[in-house]
């Protein structure tokens, strides 16, 4: 075997410019929550996955052993927190999709939690990646709404065009691979 | 076998009239949450049990079949969400002594979680069940803060005492069985 340490090293370079190329979208959030939690900017997590227990072995007291577990559809959103004072609230989802995002990625009860906690005085919306063009959207909670109301009779995706018209750009970075808590500042703190 | 009608209909009269006694303390605090919910007075939920899943069988598609987990600790509290635009975020404990709570029932990195919490401008806090007495408190979680503290070098329990003069009786109800909303119209939103 030979090593090649040059064309190693200039791949580790390439990826370190391109930061988060290839990350997954999931990490990316909790890279970003952690950086704000970290330096005290928002207290943001999130929820652990919904899960329906059957099965449970007590060997011991201090370890028992889940032994047969399903997934349940979450109720809510998979993030919330808390940001000056304001409650926030987002679900994040990833597509390939060059072109459009698929609506039927989002459970319509995440749209009626959305819905809610804006009306109940907090932020909430969703971010979407397009991962093949490394473009995040933030949208707010009231356009999904409307984009869903609409994929009940007509068109059932989001296209690039109605992102670049009605959502805001979330800038990438290393630190904070997903920032949204600028796009939150800009546009509903201001 | 002999039936006793009037003896049973007479324990099933006294059941009711002593609302939540015997309930269980986590369904007592969901059933008002579901309250909250459907009057749309306020958004709150508890919050998934964090789970490490270790080995997964897909049979099909739709339905993972998870064999083997664990439970994890969780990072922050059990119950979070959004009332009249403000965080609202809790940890709900049971004791049974008369007398007083034990503080190891609440973990370190809790009491850090509703300490950041409010420093965010959140109304965080403990709820605290006495079932023996069927008395519930709510604390603040800047003197729960305080206790915690103290409990690093000295009483490693807050006692009935203490909750009666530093803590927010709660009332109990029928439809909501641990009103904690009250107590955070009359203290923090007034």
């Amino acid at each position: 075997m030979i090593n090649y340490p040059i064309k190693r090293s200039t791949s580790k370079v390439k990826a370190k410019t391109t930061a988060n190329r290839g990350m997954n979208f999931e990490l990316m959030i909790n890279k970003s929550n952690e950086f704000f939690r970290d330096n005290n900017i928002a207290i943001i997590y999130k929820k652990p996955i919904p899960i329906q227990i059957v099965g449970v072995d007590y060997l011991k007291r201090s370890a028992a052993r889940i032994t047969e577990a399903y997934y349940k559809l979450p109720s809510t959103t998979d993030y919330n927190g808390v940001y000056k004072g304001r409650y926030i609230d987002f679900e994040a989802k990833e597509t390939k999709s060059k072109t459009s995002f698929p609506i039927k990625n989002i459970h319509e009860h995440q749209i009626i939690h959305l819905n809610r906690c804006r009306e109940h005085g907090g932020i909430s919306f969703v971010i979407i990646y397009f991962s093949s063009l490394e473009k995040i959207f933030f949208l707010d909670s009231e356009k999904m709404d409307f984009f869903y109301q609409r994929s009940l009779t007509d068109k059932k995706s989001i296209s690039l065009e109605e992102f670049e018209e009605f959502a805001y750009p979330i800038k990438e970075g290393y630190s904070k691979p997903v920032d949204y808590i600028s796009v939150i500042d800009e546009y509903y703190l201001k």
